[in-house]
């Protein structure tokens, strides 16, 4: 049996409080189970080099854990004075998602700053940074929009993502928690928009492989899985939702 | 007039959440008006090198802000890849302070590590950080005397911190915020014991000096906010407050 | 017209240079169209911490490319003084991906260094990373097999890797060399055994997305491409390739 | 009974050679007992970026330890790659000293580097430090005034350090020597200007505290020694003294 | 009898591929008995802060070993996070070896980055790369002359350098393999010009002395092993090294 | 004409002063015109890995100058967080060459560290760190010698270092300072010990060469000064020195 009695193909319990902090121009509290991950979009006048003079904004992302999110208690990246390779792949996660949907062009030349700070963790800590993230970046330009005046609210579309997974006994099972997870033979990070597209996919089998029809089983899980998140994604955006309805609309 | 109409010796309001997290020991959510500090007490069954073989504990102290706990976007020391000597001046004053009232023999070869993370900052983060990870502690060491049956509790006396200064009109201020503390001549951070003992006294005129009369008010100031800090603290601690009244007791 | 006149779904001409250095136990220069790496395997006799005393044996691998690999030169990243997020990213994917075939538990308490340096890139590197370092592997088990006298080669099957994507036409297009990748609407890594199960899929779209027929589309082609890719690391490996085929048929 | 024979409010035998380096602007040997220290005053025409265009001048300070300064050898700093926090706790200590009485202002957009190197430590290295500095900001200042011809000097008192602190017998001792300050129970530097107003307090108890009137007292016997101190600074300074007292004299 | 049944005196076999590698302006694959280099120039539009605004050009290099170059594995400098002293003392002394003949006035504001792989390590790594660095830069600059329709070809000699050292037995040696190197009693550096002039020097005597004749001795079994090795870069460069010749002519 | 007067070949003034810090083993102050360097001797119980259990012991030296030992301001390595190229090849030379008289086997599996700070620049600071350094090696030999009643003293002879160039009018001088060594087409540095023979020949001309001629002339100028130099040292050691003759005489 799965932790509070869910199904193979349910997510956990979550929860999106919007506007979280004083400071950040957009910023949440994401709960996913017994993961919590606080999520803050920093708006910058200013972009990296590679940029300058194109017109066109920037996404970067940063992801960290507070030492003792964990069962036991992590070192520090500041005292060991270096960044992981693990934390390096999720910020670079993070960051590409974002770029999917947010109209760089129209946003003109701003870096848009994600701080994904886990402060509890129990697996699933990068989706739910992504999930969270993307309120955050919505609610930040929702509120230059107003300065702006932008015709066009530059987000096209929602982003959500979970994991999903195949367990020892061989079932897929959506949103793993830390102990699912540390158990699984494979595991895959699923990003999508609110179309059903793929952004990224992330598919490891460690000491492990997966077939056609594995891989086929655990899209479905994780596609049902991201139009809850997005319909969560929507409540905690209220107003600002509707913009990115009317982007999407008029898309089509 | 000073925010949330408070007079020059009142504290901002304060609140202090026990059991925020899941997994460490202790934890603390303590919010001293817009200031919001995550305090983690995690105990390690060894202790650094110089203590190895003597029975003795120790207790070390880990800061850090995220990076958008403030008014503008701070970069993470773990991409600086170094700490800031403002970062280890707070972290040595957080463990020494502590030291003061823990009684290290008594709880053997172990490490009490605290982490202060700070989520939201507007002033006193510092102080905060020290009343609020005091909790901390406390619940940390009570967890473990339930194992151990110490006879003792290993708390000498309540332990808490607060700032106080010399406003630019020259008025003393009691607890200041982040506006009030940038544009002080004097900046004083008192950390004392329920018995009104000092355990440090950090006073500091940038480009301005303090008389002896000065010093006197300001550490009067102090002392009546720490009494209210530590009835705050008594309060969150619920029936641990009463095992560092029996310890107290015993001592006089 | 794609490099070389090859179709859309062709590899470019791949070389396996066996034994290409005198120290490591296993060695190789594999050339992909004008990529080249030296991918050279090491054994030494311990493991991890987190190993020890399990009897079971660890695979880890490091990437690099000389500064002037690349059309313009790149600062090393030992003058830098740390390794970039790309490069831990690879050497992550590089690991996890010969965990799969290598069987750790019969191999004991050693650890095999894999490390993959580019010569000369252009394009998917990580990729013929995965395909050479699985030859210098497999020579560098076979040397110790000798000594060991072990009745099962200690690798499972074949495994080899490459690249698929979706042109700005929206043609899918296999083996994408430098030009290719950097124009790509999405671009997916696939790592694969001779069974034709999968060990990693990593699909991306920077700022775009794919349907789920596209994501088909791309893993037939890349299947095809790894059969081929397989059919060279045999002609490289010569004998040693039999006992690998040996292992699978004893499996099914 | 004290090194050297003294009471418990003595200092140590106090001597500052000035001018002792050929290069910086400002230079002396400090002695204070077996202590010793070269500070070096060093003017740059620039400012960090947060003054630029402010009109306005810095004082920085840097303070390091040869390794053989102490009874057993220290790691070199440079060599472990990061600067200690005790390390940074006084450089910074030694800088917003030394801001207290240098009018900013008047000297306009330089820098002062301030250098302290321990070449013998035996306690009291900070406060030392501290004292040994002003002197060799004075003559620097004194160098540079000569070609700005500025009618006022832009030293606004004197200023000099000491410590206090509490015995295990539970003595008031002044000027504590390292073996006494590895034993006290109560630790306290302070710094002063000519006026006798404080700069800087920092009293600490490692697992100890202290009452208001043990404060007092430490306070009382800190202020007769540095009246000492800036009588040795002012025999140092010989003409440049003179310079000092006359900018306090047209302040009252 | 030494490896390859060489005298005393004799070179090990040498061999210089030309044109190695794609994209640097000047690469080659240099070998000396087992030791083998990839040594590529590449050309930068701009030099260091100060030449800036000289008219002058400037040439750095950098030095590394693939991980398993040498017999067992090295640990990577990016992956230590900091590049060893000796490592700096060989890329300084082939920067240093080709400034001496490089005309930096004539190539105006670039810089030449010379990258020294070793790929395989069998003693005189240092040697090699000068001797093969030297072709690469002939290479990047005949590139540029092209370009910039110099009168004068900007180099000012042929560059070469070997190793030679006393043997246990006392016997002078020319060229040490690295098993001669670790025994040698004095190991000796020479760089050299076309005319038999030194550009460096570099002898030592680890736990022993070397006397007057015996210097004598190594230089005269140096200066024959250089020509050598000139004839085979003149060889390598084909046109290139009229071009060599000319300068030389016309500065006679 | 030269700084002092002094003659092509003459050395500038030189002078040790022994036991000049309180704690190290040995240590002095060598004083070479305006160079200026303390000079440490430390005696640690235990060697590098490399040499655990041979019965051997070590000799490790560390070099580093005060921010404003030259005349403009250095930036401190520990700042930096790094050690320089320059500083590292000049702590490899002075190690290696206190290697080449100490006799390590006697001196059984100690290290000995010997730390050379420039106090004040003026050229020549690694000659005179050897110079210096080897007195304060005999000395902190001499103190083990007295608790360990060698029969024979440790050091099998004298050793001291110097500069030697040829200046742009093409003259050979002795000892260079700042200025001249700045300007010199050849710059050689010698450490010879007392017999006469060579430990360490570092020739270097930047931007320029040197005939075979040119260099025996460079090396008697260096052999006088050498002789002179011991001579100072012999005076400064006083009865160490005659513990260093009778080695001498026993050995010839």
């Amino acid at each position: 049996m799965r932790s509070q009695n869910r199904g193979s193909l349910d997510l956990r319990n979550v929860h999106i409080e919007n506007q979280y902090l004083k400071h950040p121009e957009g910023s949440v509290l994401i709960t996913v189970g017994n993961t919590k991950v606080i999520c803050a979009a920093s708006i910058e006048d200013r972009v990296p080099p590679f940029l300058r003079g194109t017109g066109k904004g920037w996404i970067t992302a940063e992801y960290a854990m507070l030492p003792r999110a964990t069962e036991t208690r992590n070192i520090r990246e500041s005292s060991k004075g270096k960044v992981s390779g693990r934390t390096m792949e999720i910020q670079r996660l993070i960051g590409r998602s974002l770029r999917a949907v947010v109209d760089l062009e129209a946003i003109g030349e701003k870096t848009i700053w994600v701080d994904c700070d886990v402060i509890q963790a129990d697996g699933g800590t990068r989706t739910a940074s992504i999930t969270g993230a993307f309120v955050a970046v919505a609610m930040a330009l929702h509120k230059i929009s107003l300065e702006k005046k932008w015709t066009t609210f530059p987000l096209q579309d929602f982003l959500a993502a979970t994991s999903v997974g195949i367990s020892q006994s061989g079932e897929v099972i959506l949103d793993l928690d830390y102990q699912e997870d540390s158990q699984a033979k494979v595991d895959m990070n699923v990003v999508m928009i609110g179309n059903g597209e793929f952004v990224e996919l992330q598919g490891t089998g460690e000491e492990a492989t997966f077939s056609t029809s594995q891989l086929q089983e655990m899209l479905d899980a994780a596609t049902q899985g991201i139009k809850q998140l997005i319909e969560i994604q929507r409540t905690a955006l209220g107003e600002v939702a509707t913009l990115i309805d009317q982007v999407v609309k008029k898309q089509s």
